[in-house]
């Protein structure tokens, strides 16, 4: 039987290729080109536009990443605001603490009525929790509209290309400064791979900079995004990350309960530790 | 124009893909079929039996990872094995500390004959080095000649398949601690992408338990090896990496006048902070 294999198109002289049992969406919605795969390797997969959003069966790296680092370097988190994320992984995740409301603002309703329908094991029920609101509407306007409401914003977006580019402009981190509830407030995104992607770090490391006072760097490495280590802002006016005592991230990921696969308060630290070439990159100070 | 794409043949349901320039060599060795590609977004690239093993532009992360970290662990290392390392990227590093002699011992004559041909970015001169000497052996049949030789071994072997598969056995690790000067001896391995291989770095963590009192995993991102985390181990009979104090690294690393791209002491430690799969696949305590 004829094998048949998948190339991401998100590099122009690097590709992942995923074998695949089956196509089982493949469609347009208003935005992009929705895919999802299952393959061999990583179980079902979704892919827009050409590129692998999250998979199966590592989803839990990057998803536990973008969310349990800010949450819990947050003293009190009740109230988050998420855009993007229409696969529901970062929601799930952001439920399991004692939030008041959760905001979820995808721009493509079509990716989370698919996810919904064909990765339960990404989103489980979190789309159905009654302190999740979920919104049909582009992140960049919906943000507008509030002022100090949020503890913790996380843009879990495609790249910027497309329909997630104004969420990587100095307009937009503008905003998102301006709906956090106070200077306890953390932002985070992520930044793409930081080889293959290595303006895309820097570029908005260098925009938050100007807004925020502090901006870090953290790294992971995911296998299905290629490039070696997968890079993440976190942005915040009052929060510096590496002042944070160990012992007391240890205690709040305690108090959680959380059972995490990939995070934990060692891991935390250890992320934001950069390589030298990282660093020189972003001439991070 | 027609694009030329290699793609590697390490995982059957996972494939990397890089977009070639120019097959500068393609032949067979007595041992494996050993082409180096000139590709687009990584240089050149040395590719044994289908297998991408080091490349001119992420060579870097993976060499000073594998050199560094034993060289600065240890208080005084003056005489070093390389077991495979026929490219001569951990050599170079490795002469860059005042060591009395390396030993570097490679089955195949022609990947170092090729290496130095067409990788001159990355063995340099280490090969002219009057302090190393190149042996054409198996590693596994040089390393039982010598008892209380070495203060550090590296291995920088292609995968247990093949030709490297025997460095990866029982009875080589009890040779290897032989081979080793005295309790402050440090070995270290690669062992594969800690996802896709992830039969690999348990076992030889399991193996190396039984003979060494210390056995740590480390863990670094390279690009061109897909998989997320990429693993290697550390093992000592009297060295815990985790016991030498920041401090004490830091003063090596400076009295060494290393200029590293990817290696800092941050790094260091940071590379021994395991995510919670990792520690649970290996049953790290």
């Amino acid at each position: 039987m004829k094998e048949v294999w998948f190339y991401e198109s998100l590099f122009p002289s690097v590709r992942l290729g995923l074998k695949v049992k089956k196509t089982i969406v493949s469609k347009y919605s208003n935005y992009q080109k929705i895919k999802i795969l299952d393959t061999y390797e990583f179980g079902r997969v979704l892919v827009l536009d050409g590129i692998v959003q999250t998979t199966e069966r590592d989803e839990f790296i990057y998803h536990e990443m973008l969310s349990h680092l800010p949450m819990l370097s947050h003293p009190h988190p009740e109230r988050v605001l998420i855009i993007g994320g229409g696969d529901g992984g970062i929601l799930r995740e952001v439920l399991r603490y004692p939030v008041k409301e959760v905001f979820l603002v995808e721009i493509d309703e079509k990716v989370i009525e698919l996810s919904k329908t064909y990765l339960p094991n990404i989103c489980r029920n979190s789309f159905a929790d009654r302190r999740a609101n979920i919104v049909i509407d582009d992140g960049a306007d919906f943000i507008k509209e509030w002022k100090g409401k949020f503890d913790v914003v996380i843009i879990d977006s495609s790249d910027p290309v497309g329909p997630a580019k104004v969420l990587f402009s100095s307009k937009f981190y503008q905003e998102a400064s301006n709906a956090l509830s106070n200077s306890d407030g953390i932002f985070v995104q992520q930044t793409g791979s930081s080889f293959l992607q290595r303006e895309e770090f820097p570029y908005v490391y260098k925009r938050l900079k100007k807004i925020f006072p502090f901006v870090n760097i953290f790294l992971t490495a995911v296998p299905t995004y290629v490039g070696g280590f997968f890079s993440f802002v976190f942005a915040s006016k009052g929060i510096d990350p590496l002042k944070i005592r160990m012992s007391e991230i240890e205690r709040r990921y305690k108090r959680s309960k959380l059972r995490t696969r990939h995070y934990n308060p060692g891991i935390h630290y250890a992320s934001f530790v950069l390589p030298t070439y990282i660093k020189g990159t972003a001439e991070i100070k």
